[in-house]
């Protein structure tokens, strides 16, 4: 029961449906990617807590990957059906981006959207391609996040392999900035809570399965400590400024390791890589910014 | 409005009160107080995680402090309204002790009261002493938790001063087991995700009020942190052997310290202490086990 090239795409949306998040949701996907720990400014209080003298709560940009996690399907149907059937264990996550029409509240409701956007033909594995939408109570946008999931063993129907090459290439000089981030030991066992329980994260005998030497870190985990370096370098710590965020996952990350984001500004971009030691984690990054 | 020294005692029982948990609550309260970061003997996978390969989820035996708190009241009439009143910026934790009457389930709903047990006069400072027994949906006892409540600017009434002196000594003897956890700078901010949201733990300037020079841990994660160390020392890691806890916390400690609890049995008990450097910062301490 493999993908079927002839689906028609985009596809249709799924139905609108509805997710919820509390303060405590900001505050443990905070903590969940670092926040509070390894920030040379403190303690970053107004994304940790919420009743600290003279600090407004604020959520994290990069927050509604958990929120809508890979198009937001679980509470309505799964754009994913609308393109045939594969094995989730042959999936990894490729590429995020996050676009937000407005800050992300600290608490809320968004009711949301999915669909498939596009299908690629790699040989031997295919691409797909989800989009998210989703809007506040009154219908305004609250964020568009896309994910591509890449499928191993699928592919080869003889279509478009879509884009390749490298994209968001840095200039040929020093980043001016690297945001160096510490991950725990046990920093997947914290992300998890955040709702992505995959045992690849935190069994070692299901890693071991997977052919790894031990669990590694969510790549969304990454993502959200890159999300931080970049807005505590680019955007001076103000989330209304974090405009778009997009990156490629190219290595896996072991809890322990430490992030090195290295930034390189233009106007009112930002090119970036994410890497762990000797390791580009994540590649292709654009932050767009205000 | 002082306490009133004539409030007959014990008092009344509060209503029966409910509280749930969920098997998320339990994996948090795991993480608040370090399991899956410092121990030796790996994740902790029991207490971190709820889907590893051959591993059932079990909850930490100090869970009952959190679920819970200060006697329980805050679902039912609480029983320090019964004895007068006092300022609350006044009151530092005492004593706390949790007597498990069953080990405590990972997921469930505990009927409660509580009620105030005993009130001493110190003098210059007030004791009171809550206690909270909570039973299962059978009926079924779980646990019976004590805590005292240390009062400052209350007291002088010429009441009995109630027991005084050192107790659960250790032996003049080396210790037989010392565990050392490091805590970490950040660890106040994910323990208060189980509920205790006092700004004396995360908001530096609240703490710089309090005459502390930043915000300290709470004294019940350390507590939670040395029945870790019991539970794994003296219990091979069984919550079912682990019967019941009891100590005094004696000195702050801050986020970042190490604490080393230090572990004296005989027999079927279990003397200890938890020191932070040169402090001792949990003395009286014993643990019942079988």
């Amino acid at each position: 029961m493999p993908l079927n090239p002839d689906a028609k795409l985009p596809s249709e949306w799924s139905d609108w449906h509805e997710r919820s998040w509390s303060s405590k949701d900001a505050l443990l996907y905070s903590l969940g990617v670092g926040a509070g720990a390894t920030d040379p400014t403190g303690f970053e209080l107004e994304f940790t807590t919420e009743n600290s003298d003279g600090i407004q709560q604020l959520a994290l940009p990069t927050m509604p990957v958990v929120i809508a996690p890979s198009g937001g399907p679980s509470a309505g149907r799964n754009p994913m059906d609308r393109i045939g059937t594969f094995d989730y264990a042959m999936l990894v996550h490729g590429e995020q981006s996050v676009t937000l029409h407005q800050p992300v509240p600290v608490e809320g409701t968004a009711t949301m959207k999915g669909r498939v956007a596009a299908m690629y033909d790699k040989g031997k594995a295919a691409v797909v391609v989800l989009q998210n939408e989703a809007v506040d109570a009154s219908g305004a946008p609250l964020w568009t996040n896309t994910m591509s999931a890449f499928i191993r063993g699928e592919g080869g129907w003889g279509g478009d392999r879509g884009p390749s090459g490298p994209r968001n290439v840095p200039p040929d000089r020093d980043p001016d900035h690297v945001v160096s981030y510490a991950t725990r030991t046990d920093q997947a066992l914290v992300y998890r809570l955040n709702g992505d329980r995959n045992p690849l994260h935190s069994d070692p005998k299901f890693a071991a399965r997977a052919g790894f030497p031990k669990p590694i870190l969510h790549g969304l985990c990454t993502y959200g400590f890159t999300g931080r370096a970049l807005l505590h370098a680019v955007c001076g710590s103000d989330p209304t400024r974090f405009k778009a965020i997009e990156g490629r996952f190219s290595h896996p990350v072991m809890p322990g390791d430490t992030l090195d984001v290295k930034i390189w500004v233009d106007g009112n971009e930002a090119i970036f890589q994410t890497w762990a030691g000797e390791n580009m984690v994540i590649d292709s990054g654009k932050l767009t910014f205000a």
